[in-house]
């Protein structure tokens, strides 16, 4: 198909060769790159209402992916944690109503192995830039995009707009930047010549191609369902295979708009649309352990719970599986010079969507002999006390607080918080507090607990080694630093963690910390005071994870997240 | 350790740097390359008696490793397929009489692990350099090597001294050369400035660590141990981890030197010896089993059956494990321009090392209506003769039989040889003739069979698709060059297949098998007819296997094959 259509590959190879370049080389440089501006007024004045009606449009209606697979009853289900959707629709309502199409297995992975071999033919080249034509539509939809993220996953406008749109699509820019440059390493012809002396030489012609592994499933998480979901979408279909999009049961627009912007381009480039299909599915239907089993599925990407990102790298033996589970998150608070912009820095890190993040510090570590700082020594009672008054400095209104914590996500995590406040996880620091959001008042949005715990204390650390996933922090009275670095250590070679932070102006204890988390395997953020947060990483620049504790067995992105999506095959004559 | 003698790995460094370029260099461009001479009068007149005269020393006696742990009962057990051994030893004979170290896994895996953090400090330029130092080391006793491959495989001399020396060497450099290219691939250190419109930009500074993952295990196997072994053994090296080598109970004294050479240079570099270690088997005593699940092993390098690959794969969960098992080679013959090179070619493929090569053809897919050539059609009964012919031509004179063939590896091979000599396996268009050494009258020496099959027949399909591996080839004719490209992609997709190969003049018929073996994931050699066989591979130019069909998870030497033996870790402040 695509051979009948040769201009539109030509030209979207033209277009994008640019981007593309220099996404390769900002992996390179790891300076600060992106393609796509994260400010929401960058995309015009009438872009937010635009994105906000186009989102109203979509609600309370069938999700039409013209040529899908299609059958079965359509699957709906999806609630806004916001509590109330400012839809078009008569009086809102909490339910987005969109219905998805519904196909069986069967159905799904025949359409993809048909779609398979023009696109398996294509070449690098071509399939980067169909990549980076969807990636750009997506990001002209930015502000759609955010509504939907912010619907189904809770994050406040802001937010979702940032790390739901721009962010997410630059790790999805990084993700084929990667896998270009990974299929083009060898390059597609060569000469061989092996001198023999005074005979002749031996000589070889060689071709090398980049051969898919089959069909790759994404099943995607409910808090991030875009900036967790594009690196592993974005990396199996730049390396040829087709992609079948699994979204979280409670989180499936964002990536069922993505799915039909991607079959949009598809189809205009003539590759055919079910190149990338959606399995939406009714909570609690497990489609996924079906399809992960599938001998199709060569390649899965997991973002979720331990619990099932283990079962699919015991069970799901014929593909690939890239998993990022839970973990826990630990800070060292040795000393600072900048005790103020510590706290600060701290206290965002720990209200940012209401902790609801796998990278939100959870525990602290702080002696309890105390710290330094450029003012003198302050104790751990101290320390905890200006941590707990900084979060709520931060969110002492309402409105900013709504901005910066967005709503519950799930039931879960507001047991977890009630639980929390009602001392059941141990003396409290900071209680939580119940935030009303001016412009959706049935929001549920709680501020951080901070629970005091004791290193030295069995029972404390049961309950601070466990994921306590949400808005709950741990000030965690350790012995020593250097009991704290061992801690630190532990926890992550024990139980996993996508990020570590630090405080400190000793250079003694800058190597133990640094020391201690190459040994166990985690990347460490360094006395964070400004305006970047232990949580946060950058496309191009941060890796996100490493894939060498039990919290993730990959990292965004590196070689080795897209070098087994594809093999090599060589013809030589 | 390494802090202590820091003048030596500087050293080392600038000793090897200009052959870790150009290594580097000829990886990316794929042009024939190779830093060691691969005839044997280019290491000097005396070389070949000076190596001989250090194999015999080896022989009937304790293999000394000064520092490895050490314990049990030694082990011994290698007896040259040979027949004879030529030692200085009283009258020579069968065993070889080395004794090796013994140690329980327990005692192995905790001196290991004691070794690693040094190397995992000392980062990718050093690691690669005392690499290549030790490579460089075997390079030097590439003839005593050759000894000691003859020995235990069977090979004769001159493949003994090419692919045990120089080629398996090759492939060790270019497992250093991806290690290092591509843990040096992010900047060790970078800065981030992200702005911030009037406000003063973010800046970060971020260093990049590779770390590697743990303790790899090496299980050798019993043909090519050093070929087969280095790939795996250099690279995790190379990566920072520490390698157990348990070679195959029948070919330990190559692995044994390599590993002795290898603590001989860590010790000199003042690292720990230690990070490489040996753990000799009796046979049958079954240690890969326990050494493969031991949680300290994160990395495994197979070569061997495909039932116990499939085993590790299963239960070494725990680890990274790349095998490369059985498989069932093809060759297509459709159409020549160079009848009389084609046969002399296949034969020459057919009988080097009696086919125990995973990269031997073992199907020879052939028109049943028959072939053309440059000199009009050859019926399929014609071409089988006329191969049968040439194999016989090439094997007329016992000497040079030997020096091709080599000696049958194993009892296994003899069985199968025998069954095809007794008609078991089909019609006979060659049958297996016994070859005298006129140097080792005890070799047991085997030429090809040719065995008649049709590939319409049930009975012949099923002999000849499972893997007959040792000196016997099937001729099988097939309906149309069409049915042999089918079979070819069938084959290759339900049984693996580490080479494919075909001859055609027809360039829709070329397209046909291209397409076909990129879709089975084979790399495919077109009409050799020359000094370049479909069974070999160059290090730095060809791939070795593909990993994208059943025959091997994994290819030498890519990206995917190193990317994942180490981590990167970032610290950023």
């Amino acid at each position: 198909m695509a051979a009948a259509t040769p201009l539109p590959v030509a030209e979207l190879i033209a277009r994008h060769q640019d981007t593309l370049d220099r996404a390769v080389a900002a992996a390179g440089s790891r300076d600060y790159w992106s393609p796509y501006p994260e400010f929401p007024k960058a995309y015009g004045e009438s872009a937010a209402a635009d994105g906000k009606a186009a989102f109203d449009a979509l609600l309370g209606r069938e999700f039409e992916l013209p040529g899908h697979p299609d059958g079965g009853e359509p699957v709906t289900g999806e609630a806004s944690p916001w509590g109330h959707l400012p839809a078009a629709r008569a009086g809102g309502g909490i339910e987005l109503g969109v219905s998805y199409p519904h196909a069986e297995p069967d159905a799904l992975l025949a359409a993809l192995e048909a779609a398979r071999p023009a696109w398996a033919k294509a070449g690098p080249a071509a399939r980067a830039a169909v990549c980076l034509e969807i990636l750009a539509r997506i990001n002209a939809r930015s502000h759609e995009f955010a509504q939907t993220v912010m619907h189904t996953t809770g994050q406040a406008y802001g937010m979702a707009f940032q790390a739901g749109g721009p962010h997410a699509q630059d790790r999805g820019v990084e993700a084929v930047a990667y896998a270009y440059a990974e299929q083009t390493r060898l390059p597609r012809s060569a000469q061989w010549t092996k001198p023999q002396g005074r005979r002749d030489p031996l000589v070889l012609t060689k071709e090398f191609t980049a051969v898919p592994r089959g069909t790759a499933l994404l099943i995607g998480c409910n808090t991030f369902p875009t900036w967790n979901g594009y690196p592993g979408l974005f990396a199996s279909l730049a390396t040829g295979n087709g992609v079948l999009v699994k979204p979280h049961p409670r989180a499936v627009l964002p990536l069922a708009l993505t799915v039909r912007i991607a079959r949009e381009v598809l189809a205009e480039a003539g590759f055919d649309p079910n190149l990338v299909c959606l399995a939406a599915e009714r909570e609690g239907s497990a489609i996924a352990q079906v399809l992960a089993v599938r001998p199709e599925v060569k390649l899965i990407d997991y973002t979720g719970s331990t619990g099932f990102g283990d079962w699919l790298e015991d069970n799901a033996r014929q593909a690939q599986v890239y998993t990022e589970k839970a973990g826990v998150n630990t800070v060292v608070v040795d000393s600072t010079d900048n005790y103020r912009g510590m706290l600060d820095n701290l206290a965002f890190s720990l209200s940012l969507y209401s902790g609801q993040m796998c990278t939100t510090p959870q525990n602290l570590l702080i002696p309890r002999t105390g710290i330094r700082t450029e003012d003198g020594e302050r104790s751990y009672e101290q320390v905890v006390a200006d941590l707990a008054a900084a979060v709520e400095g931060l969110l002492g209104d309402d409105a900013r607080a709504a901005a910066v914590l967005g709503a519950v996500v799930n039931p879960g995590v507001l047991q977890r918080s009630a639980a929390a406040a009602g001392g059941e996880l141990g003396e409290l620091a900071l209680a939580p507090r119940v935030v009303a959001s001016p412009e959706f008042p049935g929001a549920t949005i709680r501020t951080p607990a901070l629970v005091k715990a004791d290193a030295d204390k069995p029972d404390d650390l049961s309950r601070f080694l466990t994921e306590c996933f949400g808005p709950i922090a741990f000030a965690v009275a350790v012995e020593s630093t250097a009991a704290a670095v061992e801690l630190l250590h532990r926890t992550t070679v024990e139980h996993g963690a996508m990020t570590a932070g630090a405080y400190t102006t000793d250079p003694e204890v800058e190597t133990a910390l640094i020391d201690a988390c190459l040994d166990a395997g985690v990347s460490l953020s360094l006395n964070l005071t400004g305006g970047v947060y232990v949580n946060q990483t950058a496309a191009f620049s941060d890796l996100h994870g490493t894939g060498a504790n039990p919290a993730a067995n990959s990292a965004y992105c590196d070689a080795a997240f897209v070098a087994n999506r594809f093999r090599t095959v060589e013809i030589r004559k």
